[in-house]
């Protein structure tokens, strides 16, 4: 098993006693994706663990680029390995589960990190995103050495939307140290967020109803539901 | 327990044997919350089913929305109810895994459904979440008396992305009937889907390996990586 240490010692009593276990720091994906293929052309099992789902922001797509680089550049002949990806849960679904119902109509996730990604692409995307209605999950608000991305994603987002536009904020779902708020986009940038923290930006419609953030998609005005 | 019939079926299984259970047909959402609310306010303890997850253009939404406009209206001593959420995993994670990993950065759902909401707003959608270079996830492409929307969503994605951009479709997730494959934007229209088809539209970077659809975060990129 190959993963980031947090993700290992969660998954570590579910193994075998004999199991190999490699875990590595946060940012090494690339490292932990390489062992996993060195493993793999040896012949070996190898399970790569990612938080959440390892196809949101995660894991799986580090293995599968760096398979593609190797076969092309090395002609290594990793089209043999058989790779199968188990779907999870990923933060935005446990979150907006933890808030209620924020994701009942069209959504997006975007990142706030630009370690990957160009700032004014994540800039293009928070305003598009907003000016087609669409709820917005921001993953990785904030980490160590970024610290004003939230702020500024907030004064985006608020181009295009009411400062009362409803926002959940979701940290360590699942996990211990579990903890939501509801606040509202007006007040966003003012808001303690981390790494492990999801937050949820309503759309226009988006309401809060006994502590439950809501975004209806439509029923009750369709139907004319008074009760 | 309420739900769809075809979500009962496949939760019954799981049930105590003095379980009452009520099934209902499709678009009949209103009709289940209403059914649930009303034995919860009786006392009964009820699990209302949704296929994937329940916040995803599924029931927990309805739920929520009929509450409200029933506390709102008819002065329903709703919110003395609790109501929780249990997250599942929602058809585009699903569909993502089998078909690799197309959702690796930032992406959106869409549904192409115009019974709850006006085809220009989806279409607007369509149009921004391509330009934003959003890997989108196409929901409900077809049902019974729709059968032009898949191809019009092709022609309005079709206007930001080439026609070569890798497309994965995914039925029937993790049920039995599943199957996946992979095609192209620029003959998106002429696949044959229905309401139990997911629909994953890469963005400008995605590509295929071995099968596999994939869209980068960008580490090989970045880190100049040759294997």
């Amino acid at each position: 098993m190959v993963g980031y240490g947090l993700y290992v010692d969660q998954a570590r009593p579910f193994l075998p006693a004999n199991a190999i276990i490699q875990a590595s720091g946060m940012t090494k994906e690339l490292e932990r994706a390489g062992l996993a293929l060195d493993l793999a052309l040896q012949g070996q099992k190898v399970a790569v663990v990612s938080g959440g789902d390892a196809g949101v922001y995660a894991m799986a797509g580090a293995v599968f680029e760096l398979a593609a680089a190797r076969q092309l550049n090395l002609g290594q002949k990793i089209g043999q390995l058989s790779i199968q990806v188990i779907p999870g849960i990923p933060a935005l679904i446990a979150g907006a589960a933890l808030l209620g119902a924020p994701l009942t109509h069209d959504f997006c996730a975007i990142s706030l990190s630009d370690r990957l990604t160009p700032w004014p692409v994540i800039e293009k995307r928070l305003d598009l995103a907003s000016q087609a209605g669409l709820v917005v999950a921001l993953y990785n608000p904030k980490s160590h050495g970024r610290d004003w991305q939230l702020a500024k994603a907030a004064e985006i987002l608020g181009r295009n939307l009411a400062p009362r536009t409803p926002v959940g904020i979701a940290s360590r779902c699942g996990r211990e140290g579990q903890k939501t708020s509801l606040t509202d986009l007006g007040r966003l940038a003012l808001q303690e967020v981390d790494m492990q923290t999801l937050v949820i930006v309503g759309n226009a419609n988006t309401f809060v109803y006994q502590g439950y953030m809501i975004t209806p998609r439509g029923y009750a005005d369709k139907y004319a539901v008074k009760g």
